[in-house]
């Protein structure tokens, strides 16, 4: 609620203060559109779903068309949750369709007044500038392309180049490498450390099983992002070279190889290639790294690797990545991301299209959310959660205290 | 900071917890567009460039062309005071220019990170429109219109009508009507209270001493849209007649009344007109004073005189009046925006951009601030307010808690 209450101070000069007590209210209804790539938790009943609802608002899912049965299924759930705990009708619906215009006209309809987008720039731009040109623009909140950069600093390679590649390799063909944190560049300085990692990546990617991917227009945006990284002049490359390839066989991981050079002079290199691919940039100084840094766009997650003398010796890049990306990770990886108060799933555009919220975790419902002030209203007219007797025993800033004691009568 | 951590559960099946802590950052660099109608709370040292220097970003303010000398001296104050205290030079920087390509071009600077600004609705959309146009969209904070509607319950005409004319007539003529929160529009259904409010606000309006207002085009702009309400067949009229007016003079104070049908049918009557003016609505019975503020656009604030009885049987009027206006007044004036956490001035389209955040009071620190979460961070490497120890004894919620304790240590 973030309930925030400022006691009347009638004698005050050379103005009385009023009484003002402020919180959130559900903005209204939302209409959230579901992810190619998670058919559970970001679909039907995904975390756009579940903080619209947790706000107070009432939901229009549109499905994606790669998962209509399973859209239906986890829908048909819902409803009958909501009969079950008296949710009045029409709280949530589901719409299926392969209508272009079905999105602009959900997006520009004049009830809607927040918009929850997870898939590609492309589309999420244009549910964006959709909302935008409405007579009364709204929120859109779309999650669209992300490459997760991950860095490896000196002393962390030196101690354990070959533990990193395990599990980088593992992080980048997760899923078949349909996590929007999936790592898709990874930057290190050459050094003996370096080559150790590059050769044990190698390896471990040549050695990686195929996989077959969600729905088959998936692994043509694979292939073809992966030959788009193949054309670059100057990258090496190694893929996968075992198990069943082809039509109806899976998706082979990627490893391509670039200087920091090349990387910084093709916008290619730092763009998502969806699947079971990474870029490896080498640097030729610390500088170099620097640079890297400084040119990556927006970012749902950036992770380096480090020991504490290393993260001590780059605060530099705490500093620069902390501008890029929502999530910073160290000695981890990105895929994975934990649903808690804590967590931040969200970052500069082109990541999101509002770096001020997350889709993932508890502070998910402010998306869904507006304040209002309540300035001399009477006890009776208050909403519960304002009141002087707290019933709700929530946490509230009350004179500029956190408390969740009541007010005290006034004498 | 709006701090949270969750701790590390390593231990936890199926998979371990990793620490996570996030709190806000600076977004970066905010322009700040000031308002004619505030040479000071709302101009070169007002509510957002505070904000936005609390906050940590860098601003850089385009001055209002009606003032200039006086923004000339508050950006002098802003910058000695900056040297006093060791602020990095260029952290504030004022621009004085009447130039029309310039706003466009600082919406749409490369750095530029958020955008405040306070004035017009044409002006706050085109600012609006250049920011979801650019790469890289980003916020714009835009304050614009609102008519503030008044609404009068039955048992507070009975009671107080001439009370209630009293205080009205002060809050549309304080400051010339120069307020964001000036009351432009007062509904009432008809009564023997009604008609006494009515002949002691016609009474008062002219008595009303013309006024001189900030400078000469918001003259003028009052005239026409004064001009323009006359020109609505079936409103009745009265304005000030004391005192100077014309070239030299000052704005006359003007009263309208129409009947709800009228007032719905003609959209002038519910858009904003900058001066001392207000319209007052009378409606035939509840279900019309109803639809009346159904049909109200997005407000700043929205009023309601009642006694405890009207509150409780008009619960229905505060219901909708929430989804309208970002602040709700009981038995009180518009006029008058206190600065403190529990402020709320922002409001739904058109009153602003973004009914998610506040211009005034404390909570407007979150407009240019973006949350960042760190993983698995060793403690030297986190910011000290995420820090175990808690240096700055800072409220946080750690694990689900409020507390401001330092973190025990872990056996």
């Amino acid at each position: 609620m973030e309930a925030r209450i400022d006691r009347a101070l009638p004698d005050r000069k050379p103005l009385p203060k009023p009484d003002l007590r402020r919180m959130l209210i559900p903005i209204g209804p939302v209409a959230v559109f579901a992810a190619s790539n998670f058919p559970l938790a970001f679909s039907v009943a995904g975390g756009d779903t579940a903080s619209a609802l947790a706000a107070g608002c009432p939901v229009v899912v549109k499905a994606h068309p790669a998962h209509p049965a399973t859209s239906e299924l986890a829908a048909r759930a819902i409803i009958a949750a909501g009969k079950a705990v008296g949710m009045p009708p029409g709280i949530f619906s589901l719409i299926q369709s392969t209508r272009h215009d079905l999105a602009t006209a959900l997006v520009q309809h004049r009830h809607t007044r927040a918009v929850g987008f997870t898939g590609s720039l492309r589309a999420g731009r244009a549910l964006f500038d959709a909302a935008a040109r409405r007579p009364d623009p709204i929120p859109v909140y779309a999650e669209m392309g992300s490459v997760n950069p991950v860095f490896l600093l000196p002393g962390a390679l030196a101690e354990r180049a070959e533990t990193i590649a395990e599990g980088l390799a593992a992080s980048v063909t997760l899923g078949v490498g349909q996590f929007c944190t999936n790592p898709g560049v990874v930057v290190g300085v050459s050094s003996d450390g370096f080559e150790r990692f590059v050769r044990r990546m190698q390896d471990l990617i040549r050695n990686a099983r195929p996989g077959t991917m969600l729905y088959p227009a998936l692994l043509q945006s694979y292939e073809a992002g992966v030959r788009r990284l193949s054309a670059v002049d100057g990258t090496s490359e190694v893929r996968s070279t075992i198990g069943d390839t082809g039509q109806d066989g899976g998706a082979r991981p990627a490893l391509f190889e670039a200087s920091a050079q090349r990387f910084m002079q093709h916008r290619e290199l730092s763009e998502e290639v969806f699947g079971p691919s990474t870029v490896v940039v080498r640097c030729g100084s610390g500088d170099e790294m620097a640079a890297v840094a400084r040119c990556l766009e927006g970012q749902l997650t950036a992770t380096i690797h480090g020991t504490p003398a290393d993260l001590a010796t780059h605060a530099w890049l705490v500093s620069i990545l902390q501008d890029k990306a929502g999530r910073l990770v160290v000695n981890g990886f990105p895929t994975g991301v934990e649903v808690c108060a804590s967590m931040q799933h969200g970052g500069p555009y082109p990541a999101t299209t509002d770096s001020r919220t997350t889709s993932v975790g508890t502070a998910a419902i402010t998306r869904f959310a507006r304040p209002v002030a309540y300035q001399n209203f009477p006890q009776s007219a208050l909403p519960v959660e304002l009141q002087d007797a707290n019933p709700r025993a929530i946490w509230r800033q009350v004179d500029g205290e956190m408390t969740k004691a009541a007010l005290a009568k006034e004498l």
